[in-house]
């Protein structure tokens, strides 16, 4: 199989799959951006599309206790452990079209690639179409994945969606998915039987956009710390108070937004990969008033790192910082529940032979550490050997400005299949 | 008339201001505090029971056309420009008692006496009973003082109430007013026909607990600058987003907050009174979430200072650090509606009386600057001499936990009681 002809194979998938991201979009519109909510009509609707397209390419369907579907091109020793690919099939509220769709539709013309190109994998070759990735619907990571490997947290099935305040469970239960099943910690994906998984993202930031490149390879996903619920107690008082007598939750949060600010500046100084976001930032909408000095702040922090000792160190930072703020400003902070997940760092095989990859199909890559969460880390934590592959992406995603080219798209997915063609294409 | 009869004549009356003020509070308790919501059930109530006490002691009673009330003890020549006492009756939500109805209630304290001394003023002495001068209901200074003299500002009629949503124009006319004659800017009050105009108020801050003194005399109200709704406009990112690209409103809202702080703190050291107050402090609660970095801040904003240039200055220094964020985080601020109010320094003539009539009450009082906004500012503005007493509160207000003891409302009532005796209850 010479390498032109792999390429060709893909390239000539460019019309379909731009009418397929056209189709997801199309059937999720919401405002400027879609919207395909966690275990909810907008996932559902990305569910029988895709299905659709995956029943219309002859691949074996099936779906796991959580609603996870799993499409495959069968290999020759159906009894070898597998090759995955796979993304989920959710969006933020009024978010982009691609993230997450980009990874199962990337995993769906490496198939098509191999049927085209006649050629029958050593093993099973699937792709993964996961459930409920965007932690915002329940406020919690990675629910598809980690149900397919049973080890969804303790309470997780009890968390409350933002919009409907309905449990996990009873969206769950209505998407087809085996509640006492995951209650009993069942698993359907075994590391074990799975030879490698990548998984294919846009870029949520223009890092290849700034260096002109349209495919990276992820180095790994960071692990991360969350409080989604921090609660900083002053004391409500009168405008009229002078600044000695005041515990001012406005400005408790200031500064520990700009003293978090301040230690990230440091950390990117000596290059050190990190982030920390503060998405929701408030003072009590009941009953704050303009002539009103605010006694309570809420807000959530989300920290996320590379490696355990650094977001060990980091957190410690924190609680130094908090604990001045206490002193200065007399007020309280209540971090709330607190919840993780580990750092995931991409398998050094895997990298080396998706860059291979990228060498034969005549794509130059870069490495890059983007940190955002990804499903490919529960398959990491899992011991499975994972990589990711992002696609080239202007303007972010979490919004409807995401600009992927399906130019650069075809890009990844010619890395993903000249990897995929020499890794099960051979006669052993 | 000795200083003792005078004295004497104020401390009979512990017990019955006592039972007004728990009446006035039985009345409009709402949870931990009271709200006597301004034009509403709350500030109605509190007019009832003023109006029967004021009618109770044979005082005259008139309304004007803005529905603030007027408790008239006739003086020997009734065309002579009178003295006046008076504060507003309304509440912020779950406020305290005794914000606004003290200085209501020392008025009839201060007629009371007289009537008991046999003393027949040489001009009328009124208490005016003020409405509505607690802005966060309609985000709207001194309306009840205003509309009295005539100079309520266009556009405020169609305030909406924060709570009701209704304009103004509707809640007055429910209260009683003529909005017709308001939109035709009549007054009600002559400058030229009032000597005098002093309010009692409770003291929002413990700076006369600090001091050990019951009672001060007000320096002044300040003048203020205000922006209800400021809105800073980053960009929504992914959580994946690297600090260089990120356009972050929160951070960006931080440093708006620390360095108004820092300005603060610089005024602070120098001794030139002034506060700001961030009141409203939040993302988009429609859409922020732990994992998008938020683009969008909508803050208030409340500055004051006793005079015009220190206020000049203020400002300017604000667009200086507006214009450094700016440029710094990539956002954009829109200061939205600009309010303001004028400095209102206190009549030396008045305050000197005032102090000269604690000596001889044997009350030790201190002078004050209280950042505070009060309705003595609109008599100020409008050319009547004025002052203002505060009362030693603990607490501070607009909040449950008030706690001015009636004996220190007893010590500035005799305050306000020696001077008025001093300034009508000759014969000449």
């Amino acid at each position: 199989m010479s390498a032109d002809e792999i390429t060709r194979a893909v390239e000539a998938q460019f019309d379909t799959v731009s009418q397929w991201f056209d189709e997801l979009r199309a059937g999720s519109v919401d405002g400027p951006g879609v919207t395909r909510d966690t275990f909810g009509p907008g996932e559902e609707f990305g569910y029988r599309v895709i299905e659709e397209k995956a029943r219309a390419m002859g691949l074996e369907i099936s779906r796991d206790h959580g609603g996870n579907m799993y499409m495959t091109l069968p290999g020759r020793d159906r009894k070898a452990a597998r090759m995955m690919f796979g993304s989920h099939l959710d969006s933020v509220p009024r978010g982009g079209n691609f993230d997450g769709a980009a990874g199962v539709i990337a995993g769906l013309v490496a198939q098509r690639a191999l049927l085209d190109l006649g050629i029958v994998p050593k093993c099973d070759v699937t792709t993964m179409a996961i459930r409920a990735e965007e932690s915002v619907w329940f406020q919690v990571s990675y629910i598809g994945s980690r149900t397919a490997f049973g080890v969804l947290p303790d309470g997780a099935l009890d968390a409350k969606r933002i919009d409907t305040g309905r449990p996990l469970r009873e969206h769950m239960a209505e998407c087809g998915a085996d509640v006492a099943a995951i209650e009993a910690g069942k698993a359907h994906l075994d590391a074990d039987q799975i030879r490698s998984f990548v998984e294919v993202h846009i870029e949520q930031a223009p890092q290849l956009v700034e260096a002109g490149k349209p495919v990276a390879i992820g180095t790994g996903v960071p692990g991360n710390f969350r409080h989604p619920y921090i609660r900083i107690q002053g004391e409500d008082a009168h405008v009229g108070l002078p600044r000695r007598f005041r515990h001012d939750a406005v400005l408790a949060a200031s500064d520990f937004a700009r003293g978090m600010d301040d230690i990230w500046k440091d950390n990117d100084a000596t290059g050190r990969a990190m982030a920390f976001t503060i998405g929701r930032f408030h003072t009590n909408t009941e009953k704050h008033a303009l002539t009103v000095v605010p006694g309570e702040m809420t807000l959530s922090l989300d920290v996320r790192a590379y490696d355990p000792a650094h977001l060990a160190e980091l957190e410690a930072r924190m609680q130094e910082l908090i604990a001045d703020i206490e002193q200065e400003r007399g007020v309280t902070f209540d971090l709330g529940p607190r919840a993780s997940a580990d750092c995931a760092p991409s398998d050094p095989g895997v990298v080396a032979a998706l860059t291979e990859a990228a060498g034969r199909a005549g794509i130059d890559t870069v490495p890059l550490a983007s940190p955002a969460s990804h499903d490919a880390a529960t398959f990491t934590v899992a011991g499975v050997p994972t990589a990711m592959l992002f696609v080239r992406n202007e303007n972010g995603s979490h919004n409807p400005h995401e600009a992927m080219e399906i130019g650069d798209f075809i890009e990844t997915s010619k890395v993903l299949t000249h990897w995929l063609v020499a890794e099960v294409g051979g006669q052993s």
